[in-house]
């Protein structure tokens, strides 16, 4: 079957459990999909837009509301529809990096946030992670110290990850943040990992600025995400136009110079405005998540050799593992070689983990059920066992 | 009927003829709808991702070869996916124009063209239209000598619109490049109105970056369009990073600076992709769109007192319309002033224009066919007649 020229129908999550890294929080709810037919025009959203024609003031579908609900969802004061998150980081480092401004970004940033310092032609600079793979507060106050003594410069700007990409850690935000602003060095938060998907409170956190993806972690289709901020630099980062034509004399507006006016119209807007409210629901939920989550790596962690490379116990579903010195063990004579784990896994209607890993390798185990977290948990260990690795449980 | 807690199923298109100047090349195919549900999910289009991981180089589902056949389609040399046709401006502006620098726009420039130049920090000058609305290359070269004369500089980039928003009129755009290329003024080409829609030959008309929108004229969902631009200027607009972590020393392969990486998943390409082969189709079918639209403004026409403000005989279906002399005569003495038109259009299964328009309105007949346009022309004829218009034929 397919859905046009060439183009396969997709059918990952209808006949397997997903265990894709990046693509668990992003899964449609049952109101998106209803949603993104019903406005899959992008201008469907603008049949009611009328002064002064802004995505954020049309209430009919309910997008002011929307706007509004989500600022107070994740306790910031304005929040703003973005084509995912990296175009919240272009527009903040946009509005706050001058070109050769030092900007702070954490040995766990993600590829897009420095793209937007490199974009803003920012200079960046790293803060390390310790041992544990966590950022601390001190190791930020060091490289703030450093960073100035070393360019003469405040940092124009710190992105700091809830949780990152790499090890799917929490890293102690606030304290970052409470560091980051004794030297007024403003603070993004980049919750791409977290904002839909775990209990996200900016004014707690004390962000300056707080970044979500819909397709990552907010069940609505792509490219989508949140920036939201503070009273503060609402002014700076929500701008409005200035410009004018110099012979007609025309401006533009309330159109926001950083979000180049309107954002995400029909399938994108609606999409993850349909989802919202099982988000809402779902991050008061998450506890149970972990519950799973630690369920599989203990599991894992019961095959002799198998090692978490995450923080333990997992306080978030992305997790990185390293079984090096287990199923890699297997992948040295097996005649599938390292395609061995995925694709065993595969046959048990597992899917998701990078084909071919065998070493380290990462999965997220968001939105599955307890049976499910079961399952995958005796899978693993029916693997190993099938493959003669010795396990203590 | 709904599609999520407060949000109403939108069924205009279902229901009515739809006469909205944004909307008529944006509505989805049946394929690009099926497609929507299949890749819902964000990165439901990267399970196949492998090296280089980047958007364009996915050939499951068809990526790569959909931005080959993008850029061979528009007869230019590369093409990349943008969230929309002003992600596509601010990515060119962002290149090509340093703070104070000078830029070209004209009289009928969008928004958002005028917010990537306020990005960049660059200074914008316009074009003057004639008053038969159309930018005249005489009136770029005369702009050109005076912004070069007052300035010191000259232009760091010219923006020309093929079809304009306002009036839908068609511009001398291959006429316009030549000037400007005798200047060295690189020039983008924005046909948000036109590829998609029209039959769009970039080499033809010498452009060095052509923007399309996907959910205006590409029957694609929002937001999406395409940047295409030739070989010389690839290498500045698609620049590959150059950042470095300063600790880790990661650097992050092929992604391209001002792309922010990848660019539209899911829903957005694939919709996008499954329209393709139909909008390769239909742009060679325009002439009968244009037929179609005639019809309608000669009956608008035949209404006396009636004038049409874009070029006549119509070049594109984006028309505007004045009707001050003739239905506004009628809103000055009806029960619903102003809104009988549009009310009694309503009550004929008519939508899309103003609500409340009787004097300077604009309608866009894109995509009806010949019953549909022949059942418009004889409503307002018929609308005409019941309020004692007269008419001439």
């Amino acid at each position: 079957m397919n859905c046009g020229d060439g183009i396969d129908t997709r059918q990952i999550d209808e006949l397997f459990i997903n265990l894709d890294p990046i693509q668990a929080g992003g899964r449609l709810t049952t109101d998106a999909m209803k949603a993104v037919l019903a406005y899959g025009d992008g201008y469907s959203v603008c049949d009611h837009c009328t002064k002064p024609f802004r995505l954020d003031h049309i209430s009919k579908p309910p997008l002011a509301e929307f706007h509004r609900d989500l600022a107070s969802f994740l306790h910031m004061d304005v929040a703003r529809l973005v084509p995912g998150a990296r175009r919240g980081f272009q527009a903040v480092a946009s509005a706050l990096v001058k070109p050769d401004d030092p900007v702070l970004l954490t040995a766990y940033s993600h590829y897009t946030e420095f793209l937007s310092v490199e974009q803003s032609r920012g200079i960046a600079f790293e803060i390390p992670a310790n041992e544990s793979h966590i950022i601390t507060a001190d190791a930020a106050a060091d490289r703030i110290e450093e960073v100035i003594r070393t360019t003469g410069k405040k940092p124009a700007l710190m992105f700091v990850e809830q949780v990152d990409y790499q090890y799917g850690n929490l890293h102690p935000v606030a304290d970052l943040i409470r560091v980051a602003h004794q030297y007024d060095v403003p603070v993004l938060c980049n919750g791409a990992y977290t904002i839909g998907i775990m209990d996200v409170n900016g004014k707690e956190l004390g962000a300056d600025f707080l970044v979500g993806s819909g397709h990552k972690s907010m069940a609505a289709p792509a490219p989508s995400g949140v920036l939201a901020t503070t009273n503060e630099w609402a002014d700076t980062v929500f701008r409005t136009t200035g410009i004018q034509g110099d012979l007609t004399g025309r401006t533009f507006g309330v159109k926001e110079v950083e979000m180049m006016g309107c954002t995400l119209m029909g399938v994108t807007s609606v999409g993850m405005m349909a989802s919202f409210p099982h988000v809402k629901r779902r991050v008061k939920e998450f506890d149970t998540q972990l519950q799973y989550v630690n369920r599989i790596v203990d599991a894992l962690l019961s095959i002799i050799g198998t090692k978490v490379l995450s923080e333990y116990p997992r306080k978030h579903t992305l997790t990185r593992m390293n079984t090096t010195d287990s199923f890699d063990t297997v992948a040295k004579t097996h005649k599938k070689k390292g395609f061995f784990l995925t694709s065993a896994l595969r046959d048990r209607g597992i899917t998701g983990i990078l084909a071919g890993s065998t070493r380290v390798w990462k999965f997220n185990s968001y939105g599955i059920t307890k049976e499910q977290a079961d399952y995958v948990a005796e899978s693993f260990l029916e693997i190993a066992q099938t493959e003669g690795l010795p396990c203590s449980s």
